[in-house]
């Protein structure tokens, strides 16, 4: 099975670290051309279900600016320059929470959107998290932590109190490897 | 707790159907403004768990643009104009593989990206499928349809082998409703 080629590439858009849209010239297998696909750069994020070493999910109740109300939400963000997604998962869970966790298992890494790319979303399960310091997020939205049950998190996934794609998948996938047991 | 509040937009980029980008002008709950959030107009999208009366799992092997080598992948595309999302699921599922299905269940609907929007995904679980049609997909990817039992997809997911975020979300969901039994 052969992959599409990339003939070349312009910039048709550069608003700024979080977002630039480019133009491909792509090569089909059957030698078929697409002069204009568009192609999004976005900067690649983590999200990370963290469990305290009670076995509570650490989650949030927050606003967020492409969600209708508040929802639940996991502790994430974007990576930064240089930085490792398992570093960068390390990094939020102790600025948005305040917890370090001793033991974290790889959920897997996803292209956001396989047409178009937008980066990649990097997944992680953190568990036996401890409380080491105070909160020093710098997320731009109200947001309250809370602690769940995991039977109140399969409830909420259920029930879509999750709205944003990466929360919902996360949170999915780190059930069905709770569920597991390893 | 408040939401952020659009004061302006503008288009900055109006590639396509598939991809324009606003630039908003945003005030948050305390008065700060942001002058310049990128916002990405990007079409709906549905993916469809399927599985046939045998109780076996409709997938693909395929290339994606944005994905190395080939992918697992399941039922997926884009809303037609004026479309539902449940007709967009049924419409998919007999164009790519000439199954049609009695029994649907809503897993939900999530905002591709909690900050820029980039549309929404709506997943489906369609189960007793049987085949009534010749497949009529209008794909431009090379793609090779699969049957596979519920241990294959739950090893399958956890290998990391559907490597786009909708894909790897529909199917965790699914799976978690399915070992649910309702």
């Amino acid at each position: 099975m052969k992959t599409w080629k990339t003939l070349s590439r312009k910039t048709v858009l550069n608003h700024s670290n979080f977002l630039k849209v480019e133009e491909h010239v792509i090569e089909l297998p059957d030698g078929q051309i697409i002069p204009d696909w568009s192609w999004v750069l976005a900067p690649d994020y983590i999200n990370v279900v963290a469990l305290t070493e009670a076995g509570e999910f650490i989650c949030f109740r927050q606003t967020k600016y492409a969600v209708e109300g508040t929802s639940l939400a996991v502790v994430g963000g974007y990576l930064e320059a240089g930085e490792l997604p398992l570093e960068a998962a390390k990094r939020e869970l102790l600025e948005e929470t305040g917890y370090e966790a001793p033991d974290w298992r790889d959920l897997g890494s996803y292209a956001v959107d396989g047409n178009r790319g937008a980066g990649n979303a990097h997944f992680f399960l953190a568990q036996n998290a401890r409380r080491v310091a105070e909160i020093n997020a710098d997320d731009l939205e109200e947001q309250e932590l809370l602690f769940l049950t995991r039977a109140e998190v399969e409830a909420a996934l259920q029930a879509g109190d999750f709205k944003a794609l990466p929360w919902a998948a996360v949170v999915a996938l780190a059930l069905l490897r709770l569920n597991k047991g390893h």
